[in-house]
């Protein structure tokens, strides 16, 4: 077996497509916004990546069905300003060794720019406060001071010192090995405390995503998982609270579950 | 050295072969009953995969004799109903690392649809439920809705919730990797504590796999490891009871020993 | 994609060139060095080395520019007595397995054996004594006793017991991969203490190479930064006289900090 | 670069040799017993092995000379009786992951097949008793009937209980892997306590490994050896009275010195 795997479901051309990243990650912003993006545009399934860089492990459905772990892509025509088309990466894993983050991110790379000459990356991705955040800023990191200045006109933040020692993982991967097959690209980071999945850093995110690449999108059951994420969250503070009035300890201040 | 080595011990043709799986996992049960069905069936050595995904490792038995850890396939003819052949695949482990388990795995599937076309995999395991089991079900998960429904018929069970997070190693693998190898395919697990090899588990898959496969075995064998386990567990039972008592500390019920 | 991937940045004929190594490692006196060497030299870049052997992980620069962690290859034209010219290896991490370690030597090696039939490296590194060194030694170790002859010359200091277990890392590794190559070489290794990173063993270091080497260099940048370093001890050290005063404890004597 | 680099130092014919191989373990005995062999009998050297299944490590000597970390085959002549060649495998170290050790285990047996058709396999290993061994026995493992039968003339113990896991490392899969390449073989493990080097069980295995092969060896510079590790055990036995009778503790008797 090659290390990676590529299954693929359709044969399609597509025009000069944009490719989205959006993997498990921190607060799992990227993935949440890549499958919301995915399911809200009816996105097709393209490709199935299996690799012995990711855990050997199969997910079992309700039915009773199982399914090998996997990273695939999907593509969505004419969604892009320009009529340009649309591929969107999500999976179940990152590579779980550094190796294993290098070859999958370079056979992604490769498969798309081979089949469909990909100029273009957009990965997705959480950026850890460590705090609960109230107001969701998007950072931003890119290949090409041009892209820096067009993402700082949608409102993307460049700050001096985030993300200090640069990223790790899938996101910062797809835009450095990216540079080596000629791409461009933007890393689109949410702001999120990191303690809980944030389906509302993951909406800024793609707020962001869907106006520079001119997608319509509806917000709304993104919105849900939010207060859904919000009622559990309120659960645990008020117990959380209870436990401290009944030990008579002075209560602390659990900000950063809001 | 290639990172899997077969070593073919026989040349065979065999009819339409069903492969049947069980290593070394929790509660020992997977191996226990593949080798139970090997050792009373007559099953015959097939093959022998060495593999630097094992452990640097050879046993040495009672007699001084050397012998490296392997995984060994072994057949037996005309024993499923449709007089259909048999595979059994067990061994000293599973491969040691992510890698290892997708390699070995994939190289057993690859010997068996190459050699003999297997379109079908079983695969024996056990499941830990963390707690004593009285009635030791047996779970299931499967590659088609069709097959789910079969296994339904036999009394497996399809639980909303179990195995939660799916399956890990090679009982898992051999399904998902099995379908790239257009193989259809269930996973029965045994319901056991998880404290103790449990040949009463293993029993349990076997009463089903046998009904499924259409194969005549006599389980008395297996009820005599069963209960020499039983006495092991009684012995610790009792001590523990007595050292309690001595200690005079209040007696906690270690009910999982049973 | 291959373990290591090269990007040639330049075509140059160069003249038997000295190749000079400095990664990051204790004291960082090595990548001091050598960055140091580069940037004073005013070398151009000639290669980059890409590898699944180093973390996943992108820089982000003040400008939100990212940039694939690699090892760095350039030259300067001759600097070195006789004429000759200059490679120097400089870089954000080692390989970070045994494997890589290996595989990324070799692949340095090899490019400079090939393309410009290299014979001879200097690497460059620290040696932890792990309390505060006020003269700082430059300690030596070379694959022919020829060269430990000419490296005492320079006052390099060549010690029964230093170091003992030998070296373990790139700078060791250039020189033992690099007499596969037929290439000779010297470790230099300055005296740190092991707990900052630490500009004037990198400046002692880089006094012993470039007076072997014949190269002329003016040190009064590295002085500017080894006294910010000490400026950020002497800071750490005061506060932790307060502490103590403040706590009454008997003072003791951080004189590692000095 | 190879995962395993093999460097011819000598071009030789050898007559039926015998493989002994002594690698760093338990107790160093195996790694004493061949560097003893192959010092006292004067063999040469006849190819190096590298390896990224090493630590990245090289040596430094004395007078300042590198040395990268190897595995190192020697060969004697018409020492062994009938006037067959001997060959010697020792090193610095084992293959630091389970792959490694299969690789390079596999490469110098296929040398040793190709180069000189190499039958025969001994490995010299120590077996850790975790107490203090008076009288070093010689335990064995074999790969056929009659090689046990054999040993057990020359003294060797074959013990229904031990080695009850198997052997784990190089002395084991010399000999599981050497049967692949047609090879018998015998491990001769001597007892040791496991927490001292121990020339004594390297003595007891040389003895046994001589009579087997008809070698003459003189064993009195290791006999020195042995005193010298007798001297520094006495005085940490003496320390530790000293310490336990200064603080009135009761003595516990640390037997395992001797």
């Amino acid at each position: 077996m090659d290390d990676v795997h590529i299954r693929l479901l359709d044969k399609v051309a597509l025009k000069d497509p944009v490719l989205v990243e959006g993997l498990p990650g921190v607060g799992n912003v990227g993935k949440l916004a890549a499958d919301y993006l995915k399911e809200k545009l009816g996105a097709k399934p393209l490709a199935t990546f299996y690799s012995k860089f990711f855990p050997p492990q199969v997910y079992v459905s309700e039915e009773g069905l199982i399914r090998l772990v996997s990273n695939d892509l999907s593509y969505r025509k004419g969604v892009v300003s320009g009529s340009r088309d649309l591929l969107i990466l999500g999976g179940d894993y990152q590579g779980i060794s550094p190796e294993g983050q290098y070859e999958l991110t370079e056979r992604v790379l490769e498969f798309c720019h081979r089949q469909f000459a990909t100029r273009e990356v957009y990965t997705l991705a959480g950026f850890a406060q460590g705090h609960v955040v109230e107001n969701h800023r998007v950072l931003g990191a890119a290949t090409t001071p041009a892209l820096v200045e067009t993402m700082k006109k949608f409102g993307v933040v460049f700050s001096r010192n985030d993300p200090g020692g640069g990223l790790i993982g899938a996101s910062g991967l797809f835009l450095g090995l990216g540079q080596l097959f000629g791409m461009e690209g933007v890393c689109l980071m949410g702001e999120t405390s990191g303690y809980f999945v944030d389906p509302r850093s993951a909406e800024a995110v793609l707020k962001v995503l869907t106006k520079v690449l001119g997608i319509e999108l509806n917000f709304s059951d993104l919105e849900g998982k939010a207060k859904e994420i919000d009622r559990i969250a309120q659960r645990i503070h008020e117990t959380d609270q209870k436990v401290s009035e009944a030990s008579n300890a002075p209560r602390e201040d659990l900000g950063y579950i809001g």
